[in-house]
């Protein structure tokens, strides 16, 4: 395949993808069909198929495609000139406000994260794991400071994960309306005296 | 009513309760009828609307009693004679434990789990707050006792409620399965190090 070819290719794969996006927000992702997303973009189902093997393909690379955006603005806020508790704090409130944008308050596309996550689909792991590594970044920059204690970076990462996991895991999110709980604030303010300590 | 009659009417909605949390656990709660729990105690389905005015009531107080049996178990450790760091330890070693025991090593259990996290029962918000009073317990002693530094009580108890939840909410229990977490030993000693400080 030559480079024009190749190009022309990843860009139908791309349109397939955001088409995909564009109606599960809409219609929901299990109402969604193949000749849906095909109809759409004025091609066969049969077209659509030569760059996803199935729907549950089509499914991954939208999730992909959405966590993905998560992990970018992830990296850009570890990269920024900040204090590692600061970074921290922007890192989880961003996630809390991406992930409250795209699937709170579009109940369409909670849909997707609930089978997601009851089908335990190995690329939420990777996801999570790819966060971890940023969370990793910015405590180890916060640790060669001396903005916190020496520590197991890796397992700090984990361990503030886990702990803000009820303002960034979407359907937490959705359970614990109701629930009091402390503010995402004090939360990441309770992360940092142990990181600190 | 007399006495006795009274002390019956309790006796047959407590033999009602345990029958159904039986039946529950061996055919999951969905496919468990009213009918099946008055066939087992031998009388008519008429008679258990006498004492639960629909099935979402029986549902309910099972989920009650499970969560009750937790709540007693807690308050059991929160009044023993230990430093407020290790009662804290074993509450969530506790809860993760019992939540285990009923709904992870039994799915048909945990059926009334995810229903109840679904459906946002009530009776579950008001089983979070309870049990946020026993953090809350051991914390204010630990806060008089020098153990822990001076804090906002109920706050630092929503704290580490918030801050375990992956590890004594049910579903996340099991959706975490295949996620590298911390050990819940690592997250316990991650909030006392934040409440000492």
């Amino acid at each position: 395949m030559n480079v024009a070819a190749e190009a022309k290719e990843k860009d139908t794969r791309q349109r397939i993808v955001e088409t995909a996006e564009r109606l599960f927000r809409q219609l929901g992702f299990q109402k969604t069909t193949v000749a849906d997303i095909a109809r759409e973009l004025g091609m066969s189902s049969a077209n659509v198929y030569r760059f996803f093997g199935a729907k549950s393909e089509i499914n991954e690379a939208v999730a992909q495609h959405l966590m993905g955006e998560v992990e970018q603005a992830a990296a850009g806020i570890a990269a920024e000139k900040k204090s590692a508790s600061d970074r921290l704090r922007k890192l989880v409130h961003t996630i809390h406000k991406m992930n409250g944008e795209r699937y709170i308050d579009n109940r369409k596309l909670h849909e997707i994260v609930a089978v997601a996550l009851s089908d335990n689909w190995p690329i939420i792991v990777a996801h999570i794991g790819r966060m971890g590594a940023i969370f990793g970044k910015i405590i180890a920059e916060g640790v060669a400071k001396g903005e916190f204690q020496p520590c197991d970076v890796e397992s700090a990462a984990k361990l503030v994960q886990t702990a803000t996991i009820r303002y960034c895991h979407p359907r937490l999110m959705v359970e614990c309306e109701d629930v009091p709980s402390p503010s995402l604030d004090e939360m990441v303010g309770f992360c940092l005296k142990a990181l600190t300590k």
